[in-house]
């Protein structure tokens, strides 16, 4: 079992930056995070945008900011368990709670801090009839997590952002055959990458359906075939496949979280803005997952909360005890 | 005269960040603060210090900070009025208030938002009876602002931290002569400048008095003399000189706001968290002037105090019209 003075559900911006200020106070952070990896929003829908409303950053990429934020968390020794959902919440006493994830990791926490951003991300799916039969190691997939594993195989992605076109010029390199289906005519993506799965296309690297749905999909034990129809024409392909991978983009999901009675306004959890707590003692919301009154979704809110957050926390867990506020300017980041 | 939509007193970190969240709702902003140079506290108390808990910079240095937000601000054409002190303040209306500094100068605002830091920084002054006959214009100063007017005269610098050290090197090459006055032996600066006020020293460029303080200063219509007093043997010395310099540091005091009926809590401006208002419509207080419960002084704090005080006077300013939150990411920042 881990065991932590802070667990906190979320590993983007403001749940890394709470890492830093729980970590002036000498607490101690594990981050839970149902993406494979840190950064959240950032990393998984726009690492190579420029920024412009970090304060004193006049443009950053967001994947850089994610990499400067973990860099400011390190001296605290964070935690980590990525890819993995939380799904239960087990109040067993004041400042003591017990959360275990979809993939049964059990962490114990004095104090739980939501920094879900915009809830689980969970994939939009391709409405297909029986395509939850492949859905859990059967050939369909909405994320790749180890693209080693198309090595050499046959696959259909289906989409036309950022995330299909990447990934279809990545694996064109390793697979044996890829076609890439999209309802439209135009992609949604970078110019730069729409020329190159172009020109893939164009030297027969990869099979372009565009203007094309997925109409079909079928197999017995696991997917072997993927029918394609065409928009205009309503023509019927059919491509033999043991791999499909609908990129239709991430749908914002709040997730378990609903079940825990927290006071929910709109898919958002209420907090008192003295300290962002919620109303259960001991668990707090913090980023674009909150909502109070004049509410902004900004990352630069969501580090306020996390500040005033951490020093709530403080006193939650050491009831009485009196800290006294020391300033990095002054004393630096020590290491504990 | 001025005119504005927001005239922002106090030109720190938190007061440039708002030009930027009040330019992305395309209102304009002008600044005024008592020190000479934009910055507040980064810039005059510890320009070359490394601060650490600016989210996503592990380490800046303060004056690099300000440089970036002035950077981050200059899109949205910001006015400034550098070295003069708001004296008064007129409300005439909703949304119409008049600022009138020291220097005279009218500006005619929509919004007052005091973003004063720690309030004007007043320089310490030394006992010395008589004193204020010399300050304006009579030869004591406590801030060097046009150094070249010292070029061939003879000057008396008090103090031992990095301004006087600093000055002290700097000057001594244009100076006739220049005695550096110091309480104790030991500096308090940078352990470089104190070397090579110390070579300045042994080479016969300056005179250094150290455990020495001042004593008395006499001239008819200015400055003509001032004597200095050993700390142990109590030795009287004096010294020709038409200039003293006490650089004893800088003492913060609200000043003239405290008569404008806002409500005070022990030297801080009492706000409402939801939009960082004031008891009187159309003034608000960001960053460190402020308090609330559970008020933290950081600068991160006055960031998102900055944003949410802008969301709220635009309504403020604009009663009743609907805005829709445009996203920086998305759209980029705009200048206008």
């Amino acid at each position: 079992m881990i065991s932590t003075d802070l667990a906190i559900i979320g590993a983007g911006p403001v749940g890394l930056f709470a890492i830093f200020e729980a970590g002036l106070l000498k607490m101690r952070c594990h981050l839970i995070d149902y993406l494979p990896k840190v950064g959240g929003q950032l990393s998984e829908l726009y690492p190579k945008k420029p920024i412009y409303d970090i304060p004193g950053y006049p443009s950053i990429l967001a994947q850089d900011l994610v990499e400067n934020l973990l860099e400011q968390a390190k001296p605290f020794h964070p935690g980590f368990t990525m890819g993995e959902r939380v799904e239960m919440l087990e109040k067993r006493g004041e400042a003591d709670f017990i959360l275990t994830t979809n993939m049964g990791t059990v962490i114990s926490a004095k104090v739980i801090v939501i920094a879900g951003g915009l809830g689980c991300f969970e994939p939009r799916k391709p409405v297909l009839s029986g395509i939850e039969r492949f859905e859990n190691g059967g050939g369909v997939n909405y994320m790749i997590l180890n693209p080693e594993q198309y090595n050499g195989q046959k696959m259909v992605i289906a989409g036309g952002g950022d995330s299909a076109l990447d990934w279809t010029i990545f694996l064109s390199d390793i697979v044996e055959e890829l076609t890439l289906v999209h309802r439209s005519e135009n992609f949604r993506g970078a110019p730069d990458s729409v020329n190159k799965v172009m020109e893939l296309a164009g030297s027969g690297k990869i099979n372009l359906a565009l203007n094309s749905n997925l109409h079909s999909i079928s197999g017995y034990d696991r997917l072997e075939n993927v029918e394609l129809i065409h928009n205009e024409s309503n023509e019927v392909i059919s491509v033999a496949t043991n791999h499909l991978i609908p990129l239709y983009g991430l749908s914002p999901k709040l997730g378990p979280i609903e079940a825990w009675n927290l006071n929910i306004n709109k898919s958002a959890i209420e907090v008192n803005t003295e300290d962002y707590s919620t109303n259960i003692p001991g668990i707090y919301a913090i980023g674009d997952i909150n909502t109070y009154k004049n509410k902004l979704k900004l990352i630069l809110c969501g580090f306020h909360e996390a500040a005033l957050m951490s020093h709530s926390a403080y006193q939650y867990i050491n009831p009485g005890v009196k800290y006294t506020m020391k300033y990095t300017t002054v004393n630096g980041v020590t290491e504990f």
